[in-house]
């Protein structure tokens, strides 16, 4: 991956490849799920201790090969254990061909038939069916070479033959050779032992993820597949080649997402919710009718029914919308609630604060919530409003049907019903000499 | 669709499959259309009660299958008229293939040359070319299930004969055989009628669109097919597959735009517009020259020539800008006119005014424009310089040549060429002792 | 290509196609680069008038063919060169088969294997592999129009002999007939010449740009491999269909680049680097570790480690953020430095300045920096507190640790520690009576 970090964290759609691989293994409902890991393990680790999953972690030791990972991991395994071996690298590998291969007889293993075999070990089976062996592509004959039955190196099979085969297959000479878990299909063929194939149902989703180039191709294949999901379940898309759900998007009937919006975390849509282009949704809850238009950032937000949201709208956590409420254009909200129909249309500030349903604020209030030091609130009552270019230095409290004039800075209370400005006297001077541009000036 | 919404009116490019398919029928110059409705009609035809076009709306009322549905259409419809079928979820049927069907002989049946058949009903032909019948898939042998020619379902046919060939096809039994429209091509063998066949140009635009992942597909090339149109007339895309077309979109010479644009409504570019990426269009009419810069709104924008625009600029409706004006990052505008080369750069909201040549808004300039119940206007002269982070309170006059300070909130006209500001006196406090912040206060 | 402008200067990957074949040809350090020009060339000399490479201009006169146009640049090349023929409507053209072609022997003619090969000339080599002849499309027979082998129009000769086949080849009627350089094939033969065939290693690179639809397949082609080439080198990308380099990237260890970004002129990123969805960065230089959030546009600005930016940050150039800096949203900086740790999150326009290390703007700070005719700068001491919705009118300057209060317009000088502010009192008029709304007014 030409990375400092381990391949098996690597983020496939925001989670570790190792992550996608695990959640598919829970849905097997196994005794137990042991990792092998190596290199750099104790980060591995790391990112997975607040896993919910119980997992045996294994650590390799020195590398010697998927024979000797499969062996390391056998050591905590009972004979009579069905053992089923995939990978940290195949996020994508699909839940039916780790079940088929569970529940295969003896030795199960997972093949693939691709366009190009070429690299590939080759899976040669004998009249019956079953696996007669694999050949490594270089030391594949002319006719060996043009099967396109290949290896995908998931395998099933039982834990104390395997153990036996594994150790009787261990290469005992010191040098570059490894110790292949594929060496068992010769054992297991000697020991008179069933050797089955499970072809996959999808070619694409068994390959290992070996290089960035790969990555993006599974990124791209794990989209197109969520996105398919998701239209028969009635989402409407405008390009499902052009949205991307790093996390979980449940929604109701009749939503819209239009075309390059991303989606992060847990974000439910309610019905009839429609995501303009280019917004950014993470952790969040949008209730029914709301319409987010184009480039729209929200994170950790809840939005009840019918609100207008954006564009340029930037919703910050902690930011709580009333239903029918409206945030438009260059407005930024954070840890702040507004209640039902308020409004805060353009270019403002909410911060740390509440403001009462119906309310408005006109273009440019500004909630100065920080000191400094501190952080403080900023309450609005219901239907007051807030005229344009106003600072409301917290903490404050601006009354029912309070109207603050514009271009006022307040710090203090403002009681219901009341009209609260600061206005300095305007001076004028006539026939003013504004400063006038020499040759070089460059304009702004 | 897993919709509540009825089928024909999911929209394709931003307007209802059923408006697609009408708008290639219009081409058609027919004596008449008739467009059978059943499952919802009521929400159907007033998606279409403002159409131009001449519609008959026949009423299918209990769905037997598609060739009750011509039955029906056909009670209007005189003895002498040729009938074409066709259907409201096949939105790109080509122009060219419902005149083909129209100008044909007797029964003309529209088919399609597919990759995958199967599914479909196969038309199988005599050694003539004549269509000896159509077989459904699943009652198809093995040499017909190879057949690759499919059933459109699109057919022409002289009404009177039609209309004896249908009713002898009704089926009498009740139950849940349907009504075949296909079952007129025995028919019309059986009468002798000449039964042709016409393969369809472009088999992916003549299938129907029945779920929401075959909407996105017939999206897709909708809009490949009008972005390689649009270059063919000398329009320059970054990428053809990354611009959405909802609407008319018209352009001069050398034109550019960039990726990720969404067009919608009638959009018009003169020569030489660049429209940047991300941005989004709508019922606007931009002049030649003129530059948009990455990731602006424009709906209902009328923009002269050479005028300069975003990034992140939000026009709304009634905006126009005069030769060479600019309006820069995070500026929201509607129904306000800026006259030529004037200059609203930065943080700046106007609405309901009127700019004059060559003034200057500072950042952060708003018209309040809003009193909580009535919008009021307000006017800038020509040349007028308006400071920082200032509020004009409309209604509200500046005049030609004047200058507002920087920070001043105005409510009164200020006279050509005056300068006007409002500004409390400074306040200094030495040594001031800042809020000190405590272990735990976050920042901001 | 239905334009005004060359089509040699029309833009690939945000240069004109003429530059790209130049760098490639460049790469072969040849004795002398002859660009042969007709029309428009003026503007084809001037859009090179800046280039470092030695080029020699060559006049073609009146159009006759390629034939003609090899002949004019032959005039001032010795007998003994090797003459290697390119065009400059083919960008992609890869060095390595130019390369081959300048080895070769004889003549040497640049070919390409495609899938459908009509239209073009076809390449029929003799038993030796040598060329025979080629044939063009309209006068192929049935055997010929199968040869999937096409002339790609690229070459290499000796000069001298070049020079002489080409004058024997010359159309001595008047009229349409063109002169080709193809005929020299048959030329060289008949002198006993070796004519050998070099085919491309990559085919869909060695066609030409001859309208905007295939300039736009070019430009993906080009995108592809350039993300291709990058993935491979470290980079990583949410999607490389979607990541759009006009000019040239440079990454350190572990940068992550989101969907939709576009990259132009210069623009390089340290280690672990992540740009969010929809920036657009041209000539930037970002420091390790710093996050740009979605929707940032970013141009001429350098940035320290650890920076914060975005999302919808605007940054213009003469912009420098020190480690740790944060820009937010709506912020717009132009020709300004912020200290290590300095804030401007929200809502600010900050030019002409210097802000010092763990300064922090409020939102709705804005410099006053430009007077109508002269910019004027702002100096910001390190710590200071700039309260929300203020202004600062430049000339102006703010010591250290000094604070000023929210809604301030400051026009002088605060010395370090100070607190300043404008402040006019505020008035109170109890039970205010709003403006109501009548029936017909509209909301904002």
């Amino acid at each position: 991956m030409r990375s400092r970090h381990p391949k098996v964290l690597q983020a496939l759609a925001g989670r570790p490849l190792l992550a996608h691989v695990l959640e598919r293994v829970a849905a097997l409902d196994a005794a137990a799920c042991h990792v092998v890991v190596g290199h750099e393990q104790k980060r591995v680790r790391a990112a997975f201790a607040d896993s919910p999953q119980a997992l045996t972690w294994v650590d390799q030791g020195e590398p010697r090969g998927t024979g000797h990972a499969v062996f390391r991991a056998l050591e905590a395994i009972p004979d009579g254990a069905r053992v089923l071996v995939t990978y940290g690298d195949v996020p994508r590998i699909p839940i039916a061909d780790l079940v088929a291969c569970a529940d295969g007889d003896g030795v199960t293993v997972l093949a693939a038939r691709v366009v190009d075999p070429s690299g590939y070990g080759r899976l040669i089976l004998d009249s019956s069916g079953q696996l007669e062996r694999i050949v490594e592509d270089k030391e594949a004959s002319a006719r060996e070479r043009a099967v396109d039955l290949i290896n995908t190196g998931v395998l099933a099979a039982p834990a104390g033959e395997l153990r036996r085969w594994l150790a009787a297959c261990e290469p005992r000479v010191t040098g570059p050779r490894e110790w292949y878990l594929t060496d068992v299909v010769a054992a297991a063929r000697a020991d008179g032992c069933a050797v089955g194939v499970v072809e996959s149902g999808d070619a694409a989703a068994v390959l290992g993820v070996n290089d960035r180039e790969q990555l993006a191709v599974q990124e791209r294949l794990y989209q197109a597949a969520l996105g398919a999901g998701m239209m028969r379940e009635g989402l409407g898309l405008a390009d499902p080649a052009r949205l991307d759900v790093r996390g979980v998007l449940t929604f109701g009937r009749d939503c819209q997402i239009d075309v390059n919006v991303v989606i992060e975390g847990t974000v439910t849509l309610s019905d009839d919710v429609y995501i303009g282009p280019g917004c950014v949704l993470r952790d969040c809850d949008i209730g029914s009718g709301t319409q987010i238009a184009a480039h729209s950032v929200l994170e950790g937000v809840r939005v009840h029914a019918d609100a207008r949201i954006g564009p340029f709208a930037r919703l910050r956590p902690g930011t709580e919308l009333g239903t029918g409420a409206r945030v438009g254009n260059f407005v930024e909200i954070k840890n702040a609630t507004l209640g039902a129909g308020a409004k805060a249309n353009h270019l403002t500030y909410v911060g740390d604060a509440r403001v009462g349903a119906g309310a408005n604020l006109g273009a440019g209030t500004i909630t100065c919530n920080y000191d400094g030091a501190k952080k403080h609130r900023t309450e609005i009552g219901e239907r007051a409003f807030i005229g344009s270019n106003t600072a409301l230095v917290a903490p404050i409290r601006i009354g029912d049907d309070a109207t603050v004039g514009a271009g006022s800075t307040l710090s203090d209370d403002v009681e219901a019903g009341a009209l609260a400005l600061t206005r300095a006297r305007a001076r004028t001077i006539r026939d003013w000499p504004r400063p006038k541009k020499s040759g070089n000036d460059k304009e702004k």
